[in-house]
């Protein structure tokens, strides 16, 4: 079926001169400022005066995406295109305003002359756009800013999107990376009936800033091997004579299609999904491919000195200027635009029309295909609450059973991912309605509650990288999901929490990107309870790190009890555009609210629990504040040792599901005004405030309100080992006996009188911890106490 | 030389009594508070009352060590063991104590039926020890309870090693993670003549907590193409028949240590390191092997329900009690422990002596090999200041040529690395004296730059994960290193060094442990200067990672010039059980401080330039601070600003190096008191702080200061995209004349007068953001401003 030379020669003629086209304009791009088609000789006040852009993955990329667009049209195929190293983006921008799509959605960079040259200008430019694939780029799902996550970005589109092919170019820098390392395994989780495919281009231009990269420097059959390895079929194409490599990569591209074709319909035509030996592509070509090949005697094309501008000082260096005159001109811009600057009508037609422009793809714009989750009524999976505070119950369990109907009605579009934690986590009834996908062996024991399944929803392995890389390709071609996670391990994916933030905040500015599904992470298996894991697995330091994104994307939920956490879900995966933080723990813990104040609660974010208060009708004492399920638990059991031991105290209890309700609201759409922060925490009185993470974040999103002299942090403070969760809380002084003494300590009329019941505080402290020391867990009344009053 | 047998029939018999032995404690640590040698049937008081820790992995994780410790006798090597599925625990303990290191150093513990009492009950126990290989485990530098760093950590501890063989066990889970994944590439960083080997024995227990793991799951020829790939030379040992599995264990151990005997022999003799295709291991033995096949009827050994404890609810399941029994008994321990409860002196015998113990090698214990560096007189690489804020000069490239001599000094346990970053951030001077290390292919054109060298000292992969896991490894045994790397990017190892800083903090209240190197991370290519980068390169928040971790073992600091750079570095150097990050922009940047001047402000820390404050003998009108060197000039511009418009004001200004001096002294060894603070920023006068990070973070730092109501901050806030300098600093409103616009603000007496220089600022804020737009460059006024004064 394919032949080593599939162009004729007209074809081969035109795909070289569209490649020219694009490198013309990647060069362009990185230097002009005007004289954009070289109607004159170059002069230095065409030029910019800072250059900024990187040459050296340019060239490969138009490559790439112009080999790309003639599968596309030749075989009507769907597909999108994700550029790993996307500091290369002139190498795509290129092809995306030579196929109109620039231009619609950028009119002032229209296809002419005058457009061109503001195409150009705006490059890596103040006011203008950056120099990688951003949000603004017309087809990226992917920024490749940050290294690392090109491939589980590809395979997260891929995901149930049968038809589509995804093609992700994937430097050999990033391959350096481990999240990219890990992530060729995600071939083993997809399923070639209902997903698309991923083609990987490994793009061996053979440098990073100023070093080899290691897999050019290995021998070609060491590096197929390593492919083989990881669980795919290697083609490699290789060389730097254009018209040959042009026939090659055509040749290999018609192979890979006929191999992915294949594997797709084989698996469709006999219903069996199986892990198959995807094919991928290696291409060596040099760096700055078609750039100079010297430049002051120094070696430059196919070397790491093309890696950025390659020519520089042109404004006081005539040679350097005429030699850019030259390469630019080596390209024969004459041949490629006409007379008003517009790409030539022979060349126009290699690219595919509409939205089959892998610039136009609606895949790339997630938000257009996006279709509103079909959600039960989260009600129905309510608990029942007599009287807050007594009966206990495991707070993620009833969101199990949630996710697993929202799995149900929405089989095509949702999924849940997790690194081997979803039954640890308490999750597991979504397995009843989808199991673990699961493409490689089995053996006769997984039927024994391994819940493994060819077609299962639930994606799991152990790289939080790859979950978070697949699951943010998933959203971002305009679909759902949920993942749940350790807490001390989500740190290991600050960054790609930063990135995806950033992508997102930059979105809220771009009116043609239509709006995604939010991103919603549950953080269980908190610090609190790490029994046996202990002081490495104790870290809630992940918020420190999502409150200094923009608040317009970011949201943090600490829900006490089962309702307030399904209510919050339930919000959670509605949302749009955000990044939602749940923080909950897995184990039993006491319940507050039954579903209707669970929701009155969630709906206002923050809120006095009357039932817990005693201030009714005047000035309390002290105000409690709990944020987190087991903070709340224990400022409340203070709150009861304080009324036990003082009568006459009062009380204002409060709880804070919304975290973000304590900043001012002139900082975050959630904030509260003042007036409300002060009718909540009053202007004067102490405030206990019982933390579930770092302590000074409060402080951080409170140090402008009135009363912030008065409040009073407790949280974890790094003061752990194997402990039990109430010596934990005691050695952190999240425990009700400090809180009390807290109390004591800052109640001016308790002070005196509070002596003694401090000592006997800090007794039953010493008591507790002797008891733990001595039997390994806690002292059970005060485990399973309950709310007295 | 080596046979498929090699063990003789009593050798066998003693090595698989050893790692009965093994077993058994193993399962003693998880389930026995008393009656450690079954003296009498096993009664429920006998068990815990909380089941905690890992069965799963231990058996494989004893396996691997007594057969290491048949090499280490035999072959008289010196070796440490790193036990990646650190929460196995149990199977690293029991070896430790039965080579009498652990009762060595904790006598409680001793070799006898009550120090084994002792040894069982305190594991995973509120007082105890955790369930991971924590820093309390003799011959440990690697906790495993993050997974993905045990191949990293073991080479770190190889590299200039030459005599010592580091095994490292590495989990199939581990295997799935991201940073694991690209690690394995280290060996194309080992060179055989001066490092070390590293021997990697991959453990296919074959599950996860609750899933199959992939490597488990696919071909042993695709497996094995996966490690040829990476560069390994894999053999295979699998099995679960005990004796079998020893004989072939015990073969294919010979043969790996003769394969990486000769390698070394060949490079060594020759003179000629080149990249070698090393051993490694793949073991493949059931999870939980020899514990119970069943447990109600499930299938537990070899499968996933064997993870952690298989067998529970002992205090009223008498048949699950009688199984544990028959369990503990079929390991025979009659016959592995004498009447006092010692091992039997025969199995004793099997263990190394003294120092060679791998419980008790120095080399796991680093700081007892550590030797300070021979430092050269940091002085002597100060640039001359004759006005300050008058010259300019590229921050970091001085400190490049002060690392140059450290290295050129220490040529045998001081190492740089970074992520291809090393030129780019100006230290290139360090490649006059130790080049890149590089052992792959070389090319001609390496020779014009590329600073490639066998033996070389300086570590460059595009790998975040794998250079921090190499530089602990290398200071955990004992030696120096510095790392810089992207500001931005840092946040990829955030987890890492929250691990690190954990295994410090754990560390100082262990007094055999002794000191070892601080970690350098020099943060730079910083949020300010992302001209081309844009929004993804801006983040300046590891920094509140930082703080959150013990303040026993975290310092920052914020040189702002040269000299103080100079200085900080030259101190952290030399420091030890910290982790120093450095925050330093690496552009041409205005100079303050000459030399006696830094060392007197790096000395303490913080401090008021009197050469840029007017406000001698009075209490001035404002504290305008600077933390970092971009927010540093802007603010001392400001203040230039401000005493051009208002002659009359008085201003004090403040630098920050050392950041914690603005936390109180209570809370970080490095801050101040509140005296010191109040006098340095008045009890009453407003403060504009104009800061490198996020702003929340000073008043995190700040809040209990008295004067902190009228701390003003100013600090990125997420406002970015492709901007100058100038126009960035705009955006987020560090810039002069923002800054100065504050100063009106909170400086009642400038109120009116100053609106309308207010105005005349903003002018020029528009003015300066319209000359960026146009010429794509900061106006030349704004960007080459000195101090006027």
């Amino acid at each position: 079926m394919t032949t080593t030379t599939p162009l004729t020669p007209e074809q081969l003629d035109r795909i070289d001169a569209y490649w020219r086209a694009c490198n013309y304009l990647a060069v362009g791009m990185i230097y002009l400022r005007d004289n954009p088609l070289l109607r004159e000789p170059l002069k230095p006040e065409h030029i910019k005066q800072r250059l900024l852009g990187h040459w050296g993955a340019s060239p490969g990329l138009s490559f790439m995406y112009v080999h790309l667009n003639r599968i596309i049209r030749e075989r009507d195929q769907d597909a999108i295109f994700l550029a790993g190293p996307g500091h290369g983006a002139p190498g795509v921008l290129a092809p995306v305003y030579l196929e109109g799509a620039y231009s619609e959605i950028y009119p002032n960079k229209s296809e002419d002359e005058e457009g061109l040259k503001a195409f150009f200008k705006q490059f890596s430019f103040p006011g203008g756009i950056g120099s990688h694939c951003t949000p603004e780029t017309p087809g990226s799902i992917h920024e490749g800013g940050e290294l690392g996550y090109s491939i589980s970005h590809a395979f997260g589109a891929a995901f149930d999107n049968p038809d589509l092919l995804v093609a992700v170019a994937v430097g050999d820098g990033e391959a350096e990376t481990g999240p990219l390392a890990t992530s060729w395994h995600s071939s083993k989780f997809l399923n070639p009936i209902r997903d698309g495919a991923v083609l990987p281009i490994l793009h061996l231009n053979g440098y990073k800033i100023n070093n080899p990269t290691l897999l050019s420097r290995i021998p070609d059959e060491e590096l197929a091997s390593l492919m083989r390895g990881y669980g795919w079929t290697p083609h490699f194409v290789a060389g730097d004579d254009p018209l040959t490599l042009h026939q090659t990569m055509a040749a290999t591209l018609d192979a890979c299609h006929d191999q992915i074709r294949a594997i797709q319909q084989q698996a469709r035509e006999s219903g069996e999904a199986t892990r198959a030996h995807w094919p991928m592509i290696v291409l060596r070509t040099p760096k700055g491919w078609t750039g100079p090949s010297e430049v002051d005697g120094h070696k430059v094309e196919g070397f790491w000195r093309a890696h950025q501008v390659p020519l520089s000082g042109m404004h006081d260096n005539p040679a350097h200027l005429k030699q850019l005159e030259d390469w630019m001109r080596s390209y024969r811009p004459e041949e490629l635009f006409d007379a008003q600057g517009r790409l030539i009508p022979e060349l126009k037609a290699l690219a595919p029309q509409g939205t089959k422009r892998m610039s136009a793809s609606p895949h790339a714009n997630g938000g257009l295909l996006r279709r509103a989750l079909r959600m039960p009524d989260f009600r129905d999976y309510a608990i029942r609450v007599d009287k807050p505070g007594t009966a206990r119950a495991m707070n993620t369990k009833p969101t199990g059973a949630l996710l697993r109907d929202v799995m149900l009605k929405n089989m095509d579009n949702f999924r849940v991912f997790g690194p081997d934690e979803n039954t640890s986590n308490k999750l597991d009834a979504v397995y009843e309605v989808s199991k673990k996908l699961w493409l490689c062996d089995y053996r006769p024991e997984d039927a024994d509650g391994g819940e493994l399944s060819p077609d299962g929803r639930v994606l799991e392995m152990l790289s939080e990288h790859t979950l978070e890389g697949w699951y943010e390709g998933y959203v971002l071609t305009g679909r759902h999901g949920f993942f749940a996670t350790y807490e001390a391990f989500v740190h290991v994916i600050d960054s790609m929490y930063n990135q995806h933030a950033k992508w997102l905040s930059i979105c809220e500015d771009i009116p043609w990107r239509a709006r995604i599904s939010s991103l919603n992470l549950l953080i269980t298996s908190t610090v609190w309870r790490q029994d046996h894991n202990g002081f490495t697995h104790q870290d809630p330091g992940f918020l420190d790190v999502v409150v200094n994104k923009n608040p317009e994307v970011t949201r943090i939920y600490l829900p006490p009890d089962v309702n307030t956490l399904l209510s919050t879900v339930n919000h959670c995966l509605q949302s749009r555009d955000d990044i939602n933080v749940i923080v909950a723990d897995k184990q039993s813990h006491l319940q507050y609210l039954d579903m209707d104040a669970a929701i009155k609660h969630c709906t206002k974010g923050i809120g006095i629990w009357d039932w817990a208060s005693n201030d009714q009708g005047a000035e309390p004492d002290v105000v409690m504040a709990g944020c987190g399920d087991i903070p709340t638990k224990e400022a409340l059991a203070a709150t009861a040792l304080l009324r036990e031991h003082f009568p006459d105290i009062k009380i204002r209890f409060i709880n804070v599901v919304d975290l973000f309700k304590l900043q001012p609201a002139g900082e975050h759409p959630h904030g509260l005004s003042d007036a409300d922060f002060d009718s909540l925490f009053t202007k004067d009185r102490p405030i206990i405030f019982n933390f579930h993470g770092y302590p000074w974040l409060i402080h951080r999103l409170a140090y402008r309100r009135t009363n912030h002299k008065n409040l009073h942090v407790r949280g974890y403070k790094e003061k752990g080992n194997i402990n039990t969760p109430l010596e934990l809380a005691i050695n952190n002084e999240i425990d009700r006996f400090s809180l009390a003494i807290d109390v004591i300590n800052r109640v001016p009329r308790l002070q005196v009188a509070g002596a003694h019941v401090k000592e006997k505080l800090r007794d039953q402290q010493i008591e507790c911890r002797n008891y733990a020391y001595e039997h390994g867990i806690d002292k059970p009344d005060v485990d399973e106490w309950v709310w007295p009053f």
